[in-house]
Parts: structure tokens; C-alpha cells; sequence
């Protein structure tokens, strides 16, 4: 499909200016951004006279910019979503989640994943860095709804196995351009010594990254401190585990050996706000990391714990957070915000194709609705989008392309309903 | 106007069950609330056999409820949103926020505060407690939008006077069905003790309650005990501020012997979650409020310090707020948080008759989209609306009676880009 969005207001992000102009978009990459006075080159670039349109969208001066990258989520656990709140955490985690998921399959996981990628959609997020139990049919939940996903190992001593995330290492990057995956495990605290060493080994093997939930919570600090005498970022990289980079999601509760490990080795943060709050783990350091040049994503986590997939609710938090932790209202502002959720987030994805809008970058583009009362008056876009932007602004859903979601509509090869009636079926034979 | 409500969950909240019914409103009441099988006692207590209605509306499954009471707001100040962010307070109050303030007139904040009104209206707010500079174009502007408005009194050194709000006191009380009027002070560290003591002797002459800003940072508390030996609550306690009643906005940094006085004298807390945390003020202790049985309301705050007017954010904060302060993830559970934005608001709003659904009380109802991915499946009503709903959840708003939006549109009567434009001519025009 060749689209051509015009009389749009630009957020590139390749730095906070916002031009107004136009994006083409040919196939699954952007072809030109800018004010059109200079297209001739891509006419050029293309040897052809005239570009024949699939569709010719007038924007209304409305703002496009790079979709959200949620850098950290689980998509099935949409089944549980305000299954199970406002319980200590070992009670919601022992004898609420782990019993229901237990009964999951891999099929259902695919519905699940569907689910949740329809909130993605309404909500302008158009990569997930996706933690789950089955990676092949997640893969085809989101191949069916034209989702970028980048999963992650989630090995531990109950579930997956190394050699699974071998398997899927090997089988899932390359297969779909959509679909990418990173060796990773669930977490130091569920995971043996040896496994570890397993993983460290394939991540030599192959030189590649490694992620895990890193420092949630003090009583994970505490335990491994306990069993190996160092934090859980500084005995993984004891094991060789961060050689060929990654990182830790949440990251809340690091000391300053782990800080300076992170900085050191270009390992990246991904913080997940809402979560945090609401399994009561803390707030994390994020000044701290920006001081320090480590390079800081977004993601929602999953549905259990948040309750919803929402990347401006994550990015208020960010910097709402930051501010009450460091007890400055000045901490960590909108800006960066808007750059964790965008810019950071393809970084710490190894999605370098995705950060920005400009010519040759894979077009993930969102619309962002600037006539409606609460992005009004248009003082500052950023501090809009990061304040008092949310889903009911969010007018155009693009990946790799393909518009997904457009005033309030899914394409018409969606069929949403069908995706909750099956969410409430497998809830009523499970939950 | 007659209008049936069928085929839809309804939740009360005069309790946490969610029935399968239909409402009926007349005028601006709501004549009846059940499943409709008991309807024969309407026609007779009308007296009539049947009803002529104006419109009957399939709600499709979806949720009606009492709309929200954002319980303190500074409308007008739509002006400044994202004007001045991530800055020191006192350099955004007194450098950015004042200096535009002084250059606003009535008709200015006339079409400010309707912009506001637009914003709630497309978040379910169906009544607001405004405190802000011109009275008489406040009110004019919710009457002319069809918004429910108590105001209340802003004196202090500067602007307004006793005078003033003694005139309004009695001038917009009983002056329309939409408007209501409480005695108040914009807060002790802006008003001289001969003020304060003018105040109260209004609140005896009335026998009326009074509101304020009450301890919302560290520095206010400790500047008041320095001036006059006391917290603020206890020395606006001791010049007789709350014999009848009324309470506080923010109350953030409160002493034991200020939550005592609240409990004794059954003043209200209005909480302002997300303006206390961008402005760094800290984190109210809502879980000992509740331990006292007080009544705890949520507001917005103003835009400039928001940014946005939305009770969806408010109600999350709330609750994961108090996760973090309390270090517990089942402190102040979704469903408290929800009677907060309702029940309690108007309760601290005195408008008894907007508080629950039932036969008698005014026709203040919003209908929440459950066909929408982030309120999929449908574990738990409530717990999804705090945890997971936002205003694209928000499928109609109801004002005494009187649809004022509905699927994303405004009531004909609105003209929202004349607002829109309005409102940048002004910021064009002082900013």
C-alpha cells in the first residue's frame, strides 16, 4: 500500500521541533517526512514520475508521531486482568495467578495475546517486548493482527526450558518481519544457579543479549544477597550474563554497584510505573539512571498487575513518580517521558528501525487527536502528550504500514467481538 | 425530556452489586432504576397508564453508574495547561501561573472554564467543586453547557473579598438548579488572620461549612506554626472556620491532632492525587483517613498543575498511591477509591441528590463502554473501571437529566471548535 498522510503537525522525534507537513509511506517504510516542498528527490530516489495512492489521508493538523513501544508486557495474563487486586503480593501471585495459569494452553495464550493487542492498537502502541509461556503462538497472535513483537525467553525452574529458548531463538528471529526474540529468563529468584549458567552459555554462543525481571522488589534484593552474596545484577553478571548487553525490567530497588554495572555495560532499564504501584515494589531511581546515561524504556507489564495496557498512563508515572521520590517537581520532565516511551523503547527492543519518523525507517506511525478538549489550548504538545493525552486521543494505529486502528475502528479483518466472546469463554472454563 | 435507559448493568453504588435493568428519567430525576419487572408502581404513583418517551436508549449491555464529582478544580486555568511544567513550585506558581492569572477578565475565564466543561464531559464528570476568580461567568458558563457547579470562595489578600463572597454566597445560592455556592478561602498561608476571622464569622452568621486549601505542602505547615504556633487545620479551628462543617483541598501534610479534629468535626478530605505528585507536595495519608471514617473525595486540581481533568487517573492514583505510602497492595482496595469519585464527592459537595441510582435523585448518570479491549473479560466491573478505564470508556454523560455527550459527540447545542479557538485566541492574546 502506498499512503500519503498530509496537513499533519510532525513529531520526528529526533529532537522535540514539530513540523508540519506530510508522510509517505510505501509498503512497510516510510519514504519521505517533511513539509513537501522537497519530494522531487524521492520521485528521483524511485525513478518515477508520479506515486499511484492507496489512500490520501488529510490529517486536519492533527499529530503524527512514532507509535509507543511497550518494552515490557505479558499479553496472555489479559485473562486475569482484575481477576485478583488489592492482595499482599505472595497472595495474589501463589494462590491467585500461578493456579489459573497453570490451566493455560497454547492456543488459548494466541486469544489471550489477540486481546490484548486490540487495547495496544487503541491505545498507539505498535511494538511489545512480550514475556509469556508459548512464543509460537504468541508469534502468531500477533502475524494474524499485524502486531511487532519482540519476545523474550521466560525459562525457569517450572517452566520453558534452555533449550526451548534456544529452539525459539533460532526458529522466531528471521521467520516473520513482524516477529523478532531475545534470550532471556524469568527471573534470578526462579531460576537455579545452573540454569543461569545455561542461558550465560547461550548468550556467548551466540553473542546475543539477555533480559530478565531484575530488582522488583527488596525481598528479591534481600534473598539473593542471602544466597550468593550479591545483588541480582551483579551475581548475573558474576555468570557471564551481560557480556552482549540487554537488561532488567522494573529495576526498582538497585544499589550503586548496580547502577554502575548497568552504566558500565550499556545495559538498558525498562521501568514499569503502574506495576510498581500497585504490587506495592517502589519507586524506581529513574533520575538516577538518566544522571548516569543509562538508557531508560516503558513498558505496562502485564494485565494482572496493572490493570491495562496504556503507555500515557506509564508516562505520567514516570515523571510524577520521579518528582515525588526526589521531592522536585522539576525531575525528570515530559521530554524524557515521551523519548522513554519511543526512542528508548526501540533501543532497548534492538528495534533501531522503529525510533523515529524518517525516510527508510519502518513506518509505525501513530495519530494523535489534537481536537479534543483536553489537548487544548495547544500550549506544548510533548507536555500535552505525557500530562493529558490517553487513548481517547489516539485517532490512527500504523505498523509496519498497515493502518490497524483508525477513529475508533479496527480493519476490517479484526472482528473484536469475536475476541471477547473467546476471552470470556476461556475465563468461564478456567478462572 | 423522557428517556429510558434499557439493556443495561447498573451500578448503583449505594452497594457493589451490578443488576441487569433499566433507569427511567423525567425532567431531571430519575423516576425508576430496576429490572424492570416492577415498573406497574411508576404508572401508578404518575398516575398514568403509560409513558410518552423522548427517547428510549439501548445500552447494549454496557454500565450505567453515577457520574463523577471531581471535588476540586480550578477550570478557568484550562489556559495554562502545559504552559509551565517540570518546574520548582515556586517558580511555576509565582514566575509562570500568577503573572498570566493577573491578565484574565470574566469573559475570559467564561470561555476557559467551558472548555473545562467540555473536558469533563467527555470524562464522565457530571459535577465539579470550582474554585476560581469570577463567580458570576462561572456559573454562566456551566448553566449556558448544562454543567453542575458548586463553587466556592477563593478570598485571600489579593483577590476577591468578604465582602464578595458573602454577595455570592447569597447570590448564587438558589439562583439556578445547577448552581450552588460554599463559603471558602483560598488557603491560611494567602489570607491575613483579620481575613480568616471575617471568614468564620460569615460561616456562624450562615451557619454554613467552609473550604480551603489545607496542608498541601511541608513548607505551608511549617510556616503557619511558625506564625501562629499551629498546624493550619488547628488554627483555623481555633477562630471558629468549622463549626458547620466543610474541610479541606489536598490535606496532604496532616499531624494527628489535625486527623483527629477532622474525624470530630466530620470535615471532608478532597484528595488531588496527580497535582500532588507533579508538583512534588507529597503523598496524603488517605489509608489513616479512612481509618477515622472520614469522607474522602478526589479532584483534579487545576489544569496547570494536572494537566488533565480526568478522575479515571485520579481514582488509580488513589489507590496505587497509597500501595506505595503504606508499602501494602491492599491498601484503600478499587472499590473505596470508586465511592471516593461518587458517593463521597457528594457527600463534600452537599448535592445529596446526585450521589446514588435511585427513584428521586437527580438524573446524574454515565455510561461506560464494557466493549472496549481494556475492559475485557469481564472479571470485575468495579475493579476494571479504577484499575483500567479511561474516558474512551466513557459512552454518554447525563446532567439533570440532559444528555450533553454521547458516542463522542457533543449535544448539538455545543460548538467545541469555537471553544477550542476561543480559548488559543486567549492564550494568543496574555500568554
Amino acid at each position: 500500500m502506498n499512503i500519503r498522510l498530509y496537513n499533519a503537525l510532525i513529531l520526528t522525534m529526533k529532537d522535540d521541533n514539530i513540523i508540519k507537513g506530510e508522510i509517505w509511506v510505501c509498503g512497510e517504510r516510510i519514504i519521505y517526512v517533511g513539509d513537501g516542498t522537497d519530494t522531487d528527490k524521492v520521485y528521483r530516489s524511485l525513478k518515477l514520475s508520479s506515486i499511484l495512492w492507496d489512500r490520501e489521508i488529510d490529517c486536519c493538523g492533527n499529530l503524527l508521531m512514532p507509535g509507543f513501544k511497550d518494552a515490557h508486557t505479558h499479553s496472555g495474563m489479559t485473562l486475569l486482568r482484575s481477576y485478583a487486586d488489592d492482595l499482599p503480593l505472595d497472595d495474589w501471585l501463589n494462590k491467585q495467578v500461578f493456579p489459573v495459569e497453570a490451566k493455560l494452553d497454547g492456543e488459548m495464550i494466541y486469544h489471550l495475546t489477540k486481546l490484548a493487542i486490540l487495547e495496544y492498537l487503541t491505545g498507539g502502541i505498535t511494538a511489545i517486548f512480550d514475556m509469556y509461556l508459548t512464543p509460537e503462538t504468541i508469534a502468531q497472535a500477533c502475524i494474524d493482527m499485524g502486531m511487532r513483537c519482540v519476545q523474550v525467553g521466560a525459562v525457569n525452574n517450572f517452566s520453558q526450558s534452555v533449550d526451548m529458548v534456544e529452539e525459539m531463538f533460532k526458529k522466531l528471529n528471521n521467520s516473520h518481519n513482524l516477529i523478532s526474540y531475545i534470550l532471556g529468563f524469568h527471573a534470578e529468584y526462579t531460576c537455579s544457579k545452573e540454569l543461569l549458567q545455561e542461558i550465560a552459555g547461550l548468550s556467548r554462543k551466540y553473542k546475543a543479549p539477555v533480559y530478565a525481571h531484575i530488582s522488583e522488589t527488596a525481598k528479591e534484593v534481600e534473598e539473593c544477597k542471602k544466597r550468593y552474596g550479591m545483588t541480582p545484577p551483579v551475581f548475573l553478571d558474576s555468570l557471564g550474563m551481560f557480556t552482549f548487553g540487554g537488561g532488567g525490567y522494573h529495576c526498582v530497588h538497585m544499589e550503586e554497584a548496580d547502577i554502575d554495572l548497568f552504566q558500565r555495560k550499556r545495559l538498558n532499564v525498562v521501568t514499569n510505573p503502574a506495576s510498581n504501584m500497585k504490587l506495592a515494589s517502589g519507586i524506581a531511581p529513574i533520575s538516577q539512571y538518566l544522571k548516569r546515561e543509562i538508557n531508560v524504556a516503558i513498558g505496562t507489564d502485564g494485565p494482572a498487575s496493572n490493570n491495562c495496557l496504556d503507555m500515557f498512563k506509564e508516562m505520567f508515572l514516570v515523571t510524577a513518580l520521579a518528582k515525588i521520590r526526589e521531592n522536585d517537581a522539576s525531575a525528570v520532565d515530559a521530554w524524557e517521558a515521551l523519548k522513554m516511551a519511543t526512542v528508548n523503547g526501540s533501543r532497548a527492543m534492538y528495534l533501531p528501525d522503529t525510533d523515529v519518523l524518517e525516510a527508510g525507517k519502518l513506518a509505525d506511525i501513530i495519530m494523535i487527536d489534537l481536537q479534543k478538549p483536553n489537548m487544548q489550548p495547544v500550549n506544548n504538545i510533548p507536555k500535552n502528550i505525557v500530562y493529558s493525552a490517553g487513548s481517547q486521543n489516539v485517532k490512527m494505529t500504523m505498523i509496519n504500514g498497515r493502518i490497524l486502528y483508525e477513529n475508533g475502528r479496527f480493519a476490517d479483518f479484526i472482528d473484536e467481538q469475536a475476541i471477547y466472546s473467546k476471552a470470556n469463554e476461556i475465563k468461564e472454563s478456567i478462572c
